[in-house]
């Protein structure tokens, strides 16, 4: 049988209000393929806005460059304090609208979900995450953790994408 | 003397997951004339990214529409839990980088500061502060309360924004 499957770009976004992780991935069946990955590093100097402004302006170039098709993101259960998680909110919400100029498809998964699609259990610690990324990207360098973390939230997104878009579609 | 003096355009928003309020004010010298107000009704259905979406494009609207000059925001003190803490963060982190298209200027004021600008005390309720804003701006009617936040914020900023574009410049 002979299915056609087509190339689905998948963005993994990382935020955080002092460095913003993402990965780009090329996924065709079971083949995926690296794109493009890296972090951008958020100016601590200039007020808190400006900081947000980076963060949308680093995700508006590469969604607009790069165009992907879906985007994933880490799912946050916040046990910090609330002034962090309003920071880290933030971040969030500069860069999911940024993202989603291009896109209406976003996906969230939990860390544990993640760690289990990349290392296959959920308590692997950030090392392995970061090699086996490496590994199944083909990469020539362990890639930095921002980068990696943005990276392993768009291959799990490739693993169960299926799965997501079915639920979606029924829900 | 003769002081040539402009007309300044206030954006004051308050936003948040559900409501988010918002107050268009031209302040020239001491007069400060109301533009337009009311409020963002984010839809509860749909996914959370959805909804900071319809945040982004509510402000975003409104400011190609009316091109304010500067931003005012009321500043968060999170003493809820971090969930909630996470929840504004990313509806004022959508609100913030949509606004930010059309000016870096964003000043924000502290909840006491406002209604000391206001009422003219910094413990006053939110009856009082509806009923000062329908008062100052010559309104009709008494605001809605997220419509009535965000004119307040803008109101303390053309109160106070001389001396905090002064502290800007010699920062």
């Amino acid at each position: 049988m002979n299915v056609y499957s087509p190339t689905v770009r998948i963005l993994g976004i990382d935020p955080g209000s002092r460095f913003t992780g993402f990965g780009i991935i090329d996924v065709n069946g079971q083949k995926n393929r690296h794109v493009h990955s890296g972090c951008l590093r958020i100016p601590l100097k200039g007020e808190f806005s400006d900081r947000l402004k980076s963060i949308y302006d680093g995700i508006s170039e590469l969604v607009q460059q790069y165009q992907p098709c879906e985007i994933a993101i880490e799912k946050v259960f916040m046990n910090k304090n609330a002034d962090s998680a309003l920071k880290l909110g933030q971040a969030r919400g500069a860069a999911i609208v940024a993202a989603m100029q291009v896109t209406h498809e976003l996906y969230e998964y939990s860390p544990n979900r993640i760690k289990q699609a990349i290392v296959g259990r959920g308590h692997a610690d950030k090392t392995q995450v970061r090699h086996m990324i490496k590994m199944l990207l083909l990469l020539s360098k362990i890639p930095q953790e921002d980068e990696a973390d943005a990276l392993a939230v768009a291959l799990c997104h490739a693993h169960s994408r299926h799965t997501q878009r079915l639920m979606k579609d029924l829900a």
